[in-house]
């Protein structure tokens, strides 16, 4: 297995804190709870449906990727989710928007309770996404990168009909080189710009990230996906970053020698992924811009959440599909999402301003 | 006269200190001194060539209108200009850009000097554009609204042959009320944006700023300047924000529901003047962006510049040409800059990152 551990963002995912370390670069602590959820249940947690709790953030690109795979495979089912509200204070990420502050499964008012109660001296960051064992109120794993693959190859039992395979055995070496890529100068590269404590960091940073859209714009002129010709990981991947690009990276985090909408064949292609089940229907722009805006007070100290930008655009047509492609290989696009997972209308990149 | 007088932005162009009111609108401090230089000399400050040095940074908008209308109207040999850097600390403008860090012409390393010398008590704020007496080191005046017009109506015998009319009396009705506009909506509004202090504020001011966009595109669309057919101070007025908005405003000031680019009839408007001569050849965008990103450290507490937006397109063609209109009415366009008033050309949009 090539898929190396990477980070979920504790500097910015975790509780409050402090983003920027003055005049340095900055960076990922990739130290995760390791814990596996898998069929054979050699870690102590076999895949069981109804014994485990997906929490995430929507606004967190880290958490939307664990959400777009349970909704592609069918997993909501026999994988619960909370959602946790797209601002916290120090003390963890919270239910606020349940009923009375408690997740209704759970009964906690904080993720951190659920991170404590199995480790008591947890010090590190209280991240999403997270697994939770239902039982004993216990985190698994909040181990994102490691979660997702898991979910496509060890619940196999319980995907839906009709479901994709998004980590193919044939195609995963390439996946894994992909996703390297992706992942060091994409998904955490706009946080190696946004975060930059001082210039010389921010410039390196700047140029990893655009060269690198360049390349994946160059890789994805006449395919429709990033490998094979069929969705995969590697798709979920980049597109929790491109759909936050406009919206938060730009601006906050200066990523901004062009929008997405200015790179023509990546916005094409955000496109026709936001307009595939399982993808857009995720998305709370609202969570999203909320979240960072009002989150890193070292980067934003007003907390002013900004209006723009116009996202009517997202549900234009992409023409996409002429380069053929199909999206879910031999399977079948996921139904619409469970009513109580539904992402506000007004939330939506149909919500108009 | 209908002018009234504008503020030169003295919470942002004055020395340093606090920009954002927390929770609070951004306000004006409108007060200036309002001596003028006139033909008739009534205030004691005479027109007379080689006696005023008008004092500028490069990075503000305001006195980048008098760049601009000095240049149309070819007065460069009749008032020289002294350029203070783009950043500064709490105590005022500084000529670090000279040799030696003094004024060639005044001597003083600070423009808060030539305030002084006129007013020891001087409490507000020592903004650019000021004009200064040679003789005495005094500044005569900061009131920019004033002072841009008064060079047209005022400097007459010292104008190049062929310098046009910026606001002639059959249309000064009209310029001042889609000034009126401009300023308020557009000029200050954009700072109204990224000053305010609080979320109810900001969303007012960036509402106003995209209606007021929205109408100037409209009046726009089909007339190539805003007033008559030639260029007049209410283009100059507009323009120095909108060669901004995309290098500074959108991402800084959060004017964010699109881009200049991407409002088609301002781009191309923008285009046309900023491909003028004595537009686009005043424009330093590394003096734009350093001032704003560098200085407003309670909007952006680590200081770094973005390296973005690509300014290529500035020199992109416009096709407003086919509206008609006549740039310069029967005068002609300035010359090129005298070579000591060049911007570096890794300064202009003709530079590559």
């Amino acid at each position: 297995m090539a898929e190396r551990t990477e980070g979920v963002e504790p500097e910015s995912w975790k509780t409050g804190g402090k983003y920027v370390e003055p005049g340095g670069e900055f960076t990922r602590d990739q130290r995760y709870i390791a814990t596996r959820i898998t069929a054979d249940g050699r870690d102590g947690y076999p895949v069981e449906p109804g014994r485990y709790r997906l929490v995430v953030s929507r606004a967190c690109p880290w958490a939307n990727r664990l959400i777009i795979v349970r909704r592609l495979l069918g997993l909501e089912d026999a994988i619960s989710m909370g959602v946790a509200g797209p601002t916290h204070d120090e003390r963890s990420w919270t239910f606020d928007l349940d009923p009375g502050g408690r997740d209704p499964v759970l009964g906690i008012e904080r993720l951190r309770e659920a991170y404590l109660a199995r480790f008591p001296d947890y010090q590190r960051g209280i991240t999403v996404p997270a697994m939770v064992d239902v039982p004993t109120g216990q985190v698994v794993t909040n181990d994102y990168a490691r979660m997702s693959l898991d979910l496509s190859t060890e619940w196999t039992a319980y995907h839906r009909a009709g479901a994709p395979d998004l980590y193919p055995e044939s195609l995963r070496a390439e996946i894994d080189k992909v996703n390297d890529g992706v992942f060091r100068d994409v998904n955490n590269g706009v946080y190696r710009c946004g975060f930059a404590g001082g210039q010389g960091a921010y410039d390196k940073a700047y140029r990893r990230l655009f060269d690198r859209l360049d390349k994946l714009s160059e890789r994805l002129r006449d395919r429709r996906y990033l490998v094979g010709d069929t969705i995969t990981e590697a798709d979920v991947r980049l597109f929790t970053t491109l759909v936050r690009f406009d919206p938060v990276y730009h601006g906050h985090f200066k990523c901004n020698r062009s929008k997405l909408t200015e790179m023509p064949v990546l916005w094409a292609y955000a496109r026709d992924l936001f307009q595939t089940p399982g993808f857009g229907d995720t998305i709370d722009f609202d969570h999203i811009k909320r979240h960072y805006y009002q989150v890193h007070r070292d980067i934003n100290p007003t907390g002013v959440v900004p209006l723009g930008p116009d996202l009517g655009g997202w549900l234009d047509p992409h023409g996409r599909e002429a380069l053929g492609g199909r999206p879910f290989g031999d399977g079948t696009p996921p139904p619409p999402p469970p009513e109580a997972e539904r992402v506000p209308v007004e939330h939506t990149a149909a919500a108009r301003d």
